[in-house]
């Protein structure tokens, strides 16, 4: 026989998958011996079957809970809707994964009509009685028959009014008994039902709505977007209730151990004498700091810090706490680790360390490695924030904050730049062409495109706040106008962009600089002490570099070569090597681009000194060089000296259908090896007179004659430039060159996952217009994450085994790394690890964030 | 020690990988008693030795070669140089596989200024030794030496018209020696060097200029385009030299054992007396017919017939064969198997095993499957195609003749046909809306788009002939002109195209039908008997369903349902339902949608009753049927009431970067559920009412639990409709459902592999575009074929074979099928075979070659 019912007597912390967590550590509490009300825990299994069945709970289910019920009687010497002698009890959610606030509880289960005036009394308290009871009905009626609260609330304000009443708890015995009857007849009114009498009906359908309400719709999306799949379901405690309303001598609050927001070592908390637990939330009594308490009942405080710390200590973790005094007795209803915020992450890892409570693997643990984001960008003063609302909402692309001038053309941005203002650049999506626009403002404001579009994606390089996929916002770029909601804004305007919650702001929001405390560098050192995985940046330019080097990066593992190719110079070469009729021409063109481009990587290297430089030869299709406006390809018709109809027809020669699948990548340097040779010597030359060790990848590759082509092609200029201290390996993104691995380690000497194009192939996934059904998915539960943003592994994760197993067969110091956008991504990372990656490298903004993730990554794996 | 030279006597037919396709059928001849020269043959591996070694031939090498002359100078009696007996060879080449032509041969090689005097006084014919000498001058001097041919056809035209000489037999031997001389200073003047005198050195250079021909350009390109990889290069065989130009006694001829065209159990060839092999083919004196050997000489004759009938017998194959006479006796030279028409290769087949002479299985071996496309579609009268010259040659995309008036738009091409013209249909390129004007036009010119560019897929899915790619054809669909070479054509002027050449002529060329033989009947037959794998077709209406019912398709393998939505009462509806604001709207859209699309089906179902339907749902982007053009746009908004402004905001929002890789497949079923159930309904309502065994197919699926979405939605219409005999599957095109087909195949009932997309993923290569780069690649050697016309095996076919292991572990009954285009093409066809599959669905008009293929491969691997 299945046990669907524990005692809290028989559980402990370690079965939160079936208890709960509320469920666990109720039972773990009463292990420790601190005084926690009796009662039983009804598992996340029932709930599964309870769905199972179509929402019906089982004999023998039902059998079991009556069993707890008789020992809960038997203990507190109280009956279940007894006339004179009631048993009280809480019936509440918990599942194994905190949700708090989004599934159901009742209070006060077991009052009717008649166990009310046993209640009264038993306690000789007739206003307690019907205070309880009146939270009874609104709450059953609410939660279990689906009342509205306010049909509740308006009668219980109506009676307040009439006899001038300010709180809930100077109402007197008369005006309770009213509220009780008015909300009885509003039971009857809106369910054409009494309110249910039998305590044993109570307590069954008050299960089966806290069942429910595992699946209600914001629970769901609480799941969806904190990431939670896999549970069975909600657990059901069970437990006699203690009564905060008694009086004075009671009372009710939350607690902390320390300060969640910053981390500081102090007992934090509130508390509302006189009062149930949703009192102190509902705000109209302002609940008293928690070291108040001392003055009011010092006995009761002490107890308090002593219980506190003792669960602090027993769970090496900051709690978050529920109390409640009944006349006089402390009585802990819930304990669990703390919610906190990045800082306090930090600041508590690091003191637990410090007070011994933690080893430095456990620490590391405790904090969540994405989370690091918010402390390294520009933030909002959070005075500021509050007082303005949101003129709309957009995907949180890359973290920060700014506040400028709105421009709609990447020229626009550099000039204002130029004139020392601060700048939001909006488009409706950007392109390569925007880089330097991109370079020129504080931040991006984009009104399609994903959290990996291109606005994203080079936004979060940079480093640089972004707001991408802005529905509602309609931007005109010929116009020049932003409208949102019927609000028109024009060039210049001033918006305030959060790139770490995707709002945006009309006019200036104060803003400050992130500051890396001591305990986050403490943090990143105790990190390369257990990582076994090296953190290389993917950067393309000396700034960038810098920036990577300060968070701690090692190395680069992707150095983009097209974007050095945006600036005016270069563009113009490029265009006209693109533009070229004939070898010779083509090659003119490319001989003028080679100085440019070495002037690229003299800066990049130096910065690099004594480290790695992972070098991409050109990947993107080149028709992303052309001009696409009419103006642009005016200027540049006549530049060149072409007719613009012969250059119209020559960009839309380079057209494609689908230029993900076109012709870029390694295809571009079997096509053009001028291109291929150019770039090498580039690299080359400048490589001889710098101290790094050079890699050279080649993109896109997918089956190893191709990488062979180029090798050869690189191996020939080194001959020439005479250098031979140099790798040449192959970007791994073509789900063929996967599967083929094998061929291809015999020839290249590293693998990179290039997990972005990866994901988009073996996916089937465009990743600019994927957007457009990913979030349905998300909500149908077809895939549980966005595969651009954390590595997919079933399909993506098999190709990249498959790759290593079959590359390593071949070449066993095959050396492999990722530079996909999943390497800054903390789960990501975790495979890394585990499939026995070398390093992994991501933006500079995220390398400590790889730092922290690779270092737990290896302590949970080892 | 290698061997790298071998006698005749010490080979045989099955050394051809080391002897090349000549020199082992020589060795078999040898073995057989035919009187053959005597010689030896020099390996194909000593080829690839040559070129190892920067094409330079080891000592070694040299040796064995040395030895082997002095073995044929014992049997022959005479000696290589010598003044007064001298031994002359003919020095060939011969690759594995028959290269006709491409490569280079040295004949009468050994003569020089002192052996010609000793072969004149020997033979007593001074002019036939010249004769000899100025040949080897020619031949040697033009293949090993590199001057031009023309250089010394001069000379001889000079010569000969000063002697008012009209054939080369009637020269005397002051001519010749004139000639000599001349060819000679020829060479001194054009190389700066003496005709080389000393045979050793002839035969050397001859050697190594036979070797270099292997990777001369023609050779590599004819090996790219007849897809032969792998070999190792080619073999030279040296044999004694016989001489067909000693007299009128003496001749030289080719001959087939049956006519190579008709295959006509007819002695088939063409002979002259009085000359060398290369008299034969080049033009000046014209070839007698065979026959006419006999009343020549009928002894020679008789003897020539008996060796062809004996040659037949032993090869079981025509025989394609070389012999010269000399002095009234019979040497056979070459046989090999005789290239031949598809007609031909049919009959022959048929008789083949009709003689006795082999099995079926053997016949149906020598059968090119691919090649019965020639005998399926319309063809031109070869008599009237060979008076014109084509004005341009696109891609042949469509095998089949057409003649027609060009017309410009799908409208126009419905006009015309409905006046009962026959029509050409000229596009840049088409889209799903020019589905109409394709089915209305005769054939269809497209100036971009690759083999299997829309136009090239739909027009062999109809059996249609296509032209596509026609580069140097500007299609001006605005003014409606096309212009070729500076020549301009206007809507009405008649052009004929070749689809199986991709030639396009201008003006009208007469056409045929093609007619199915009773050995085409026969051969099908036998095929049937053979093949493991079922044939299905990809056909959605009732037309093309027949067609392939005739052919022998079995079943629908894909009905595409999106092709059934461009008639114009359909798109209104389609049009109207992308367009709906809300899902009310969208709903009232697809009810109309309904009746229509049953009627599809019914027409359909009809064709097929009695045999397995497999319907897969929407696929395509859904902005694909939006209008494209402005006139249609303003139409479109005032139909459905709304401005052109908002359409145009809706089309552009469905515009997407990579439509591959967007919202398409069931992405579509997934987000528009309404679409998926309307389909459902159509099919089931019909099939109900129909004898068929229906199939649904979901498309695009990467993750089992969109397939899951959909066939609980499918379910619920079965349910509904009351239908129960039914599956539901799954198409294989994304990487990733086949990474994961365990989980997939636990719910669905089929795997059909999409080999179209998973090309494009697995590879990514982008189908409409990778034609830019594809070319290129196959020209360098990366990909050896065009991955969209053979299956791709190393990747895309591991992921086949991957998703059959993972599937089939799951459910052993999963039954699997291809709906590619490679499903009808050979080599596909048989991996398909091997990795075991339950049936290959192609187009119609490939049903035949599919029948083929398949029993080949149940033969071969057998």
């Amino acid at each position: 026989m299945k046990k669907y019912t524990y005692s809290f007597e028989e559980g402990n912390k370690d079965m939160k998958e079936l208890l709960g967590g509320k469920g666990s550590n109720l039972a773990e509490m009463k292990s420790l011996g601190i005084p926690v009300p009796s009662g039983f825990v009804i598992t996340t299994e029932t709930c599964k079957l309870y769905y199972k069945n179509n929402k019906s709970l089982t004999d023998e289910i039902r059998y079991q809970i009556d069993a707890k019920i008789k020992e809960l009687e038997k203990i507190s010497r109280k009956k279940l809707g007894d006339n004179y002698n009631p048993l009280l009890v809480s019936v509440r959610s918990g599942a194994a994964v905190s949700m708090p606030g989004m599934m159901d509880t009742v209070l006060n289960l077991g009052l009717n009509d008649e166990s009310v005036k046993g209640l009264a009394k038993k306690t000789k308290n007739k206003k307690f009685a019907l205070d309880s009871y009146r939270r009874f009905i609104q709450m059953f009626g609410n939660v279990v028959m689906g009342i509205a609260s306010r049909d509740f609330e308006e009668i219980l304000e109506r009676i307040k009014d009439k006899n001038n009443i300010y709180l809930d708890t100077d109402l007197n015995v008369e005006n309770l008994q009213n509220i009780v009857n008015e909300f009885k007849e509003v039971v009857q009114k809106k369910t054409k039902k009494e309110f249910p009498q039998n305590s044993n009906e109570q307590l069954y359908i008050a299960i089966e709505a806290v069942f429910d309400s595992w699946n209600n719709d914001r629970a769901i999306i609480y799941r969806r977007l904190s990431g939670i799949h896999g549970l069975l379901g909600t657990a059901v405690s069970i437990q006699e209730m203690v009564f905060g309303n008694m009086g004075e001598t009671s009372g009710t609050g939350v607690c902390f151990s320390r300060n969640p927001s910053t981390g500081e070592k102090k007992f934090y908390g509130e508390y509302l004498m006189n009062a149930q637990g949703e009192d102190v939330v509902a705000g109209v009594r302002t609940p008293l700091e928690i070291n108040m308490l001392k003055n009011q009942n010092l006995e009761i405080y002490k107890e308090l810090v002593e219980i506190k710390d003792k669960l602090e200590n027993h769970y090496k973790d900051v709690q978050d706490m529920e109390f409640t005094i009944q006349e006089g007795k402390l009585y802990f209803l819930q304990t669990r680790s703390g919610k906190r915020t990045a800082v306090a992450a930090i600041k508590i890892a690091v003191d637990l360390v410090d007070e011994g409570i933690l080893s430095k693997e456990e620490a590391l643990l405790k904090i969540e490695a994405n989370s690091l984001n918010q402390l390294l960008h520009k933030q909002f003063c959070i005075k500021d924030l509050v007082k303005n609302n949101p003129i709309s909402i957009g995907l949180a692309a890359s973290p920060g904050a700014a506040v400028g001038e709105i421009v709609f053309t990447a020229v626009e941005a550099c000039e204002k730049r130029c004139e020392g203002k601060n700048v939001i650049l909006v488009r409706k999506e950007t392109s390569p062409e925007d880089i330097e626009g991109i370079n020129s403002a504080n931040g991006i404001l984009t009104s399609t495109g994903g959290m990996t579009s291109h606005a994203a994606v080079v936004a979060r390089g940079m480093g640089k706040c972004c707001v991408s996929g802005c529905d509602d916002i309609v931007v005109d770029e010929k116009t020049k106008t932003l409208t949102v909601n019927g609000e028109e804004f024009v060039s210049g305007d001033v918006l305030s962009l959060d790139g770490s919650t995707g709002k945006v702001y009309k006019g200036k929001i104060i803003t400050k600089d992130s500051e890396l405390s001591d305990d986050f560098m403490k943090i990143m050192q105790w990190s390369d002490e257990f990582r076994k995985l090296k953190i290389r940046t993917n950067a393309d330019n000396g700034n960038d570099a810098k920036k990577a080097l300060e968070f701690g990066a090692e190395g680069i593992g992707l150095c983009r070569t097209e974007h050095m190719f945006f600036d005016v110079d270069k563009i113009k070469c490029i265009r006209e090597m693109i533009l070229a009729n004939d070898l010779n021409s083509r090659k003119k063109a490319i001989t003028k681009l080679l100085p440019l481009q070495k002037q690229d990587f003299k800066e990049l290297f130096k910065v690099m000194t004594g480290l790695p430089v992972n070098v991409r030869l050109l990947d993107p299709p080149l028709h992303e060089f052309l001009p696409k406006e009419k103006k642009d390809i005016k200027e540049l018709a006549d530049e060149i000296g072409i007719s613009q109809k012969k250059l119209k027809q020559k960009i839309s020669e380079l057209y494609e259908v689908n230029p993900m699948l076109g012709h870029r990548g390694c295809r571009l340097g079997i096509t053009y090896p001028e291109i291929t040779q150019m770039q090498a010597t580039a690299i080359f030359e400048v490589a001889k007179e710098e101290n790094i060790d050079i890699e050279i990848m080649v993109p896109l590759v997918g089956d190893v004659k191709e990488f062979v082509n180029q090798k050869k092609i690189i191996f020939d200029v080194a001959n020439k430039v005479g250098i031979s201290n140099y790798k040449v390996g192959v970007m791994i993104e073509v789900p063929r060159a996967a599967l083929t691995a094998d061929e291809i380690a015999r020839e290249a000497e590293f693998f990179s996952f290039g997990t972005n194009d990866l994901t988009q192939m073996t996916l089937g996934f465009s990743r600019d217009d994927s957007g457009k059904f990913i979030e349905e998915y998300i909500k149908k539960g077809i895939y549980n994450n966005n595969p651009f943003e954390k590595l997919e592994e079933d399909g993506v994760g098999e190709l990249i085994k498959i790759a290593i197993k079959k590359g390593k067969m071949e070449r066993r110091d095959l050396k492999l790394g990722i530079c996909g956008e999943h390497g800054g991504e903390s789960e990501s990372i975790e495979f890394c690890h585990k499939v026995g990656l070398d390093y992994v490298s991501c933006s500079p903004f995220r390398v400590p964030i790889a730092r922290l993730a690779t270092a737990q990554a290896a302590i949970r794996n080892s």
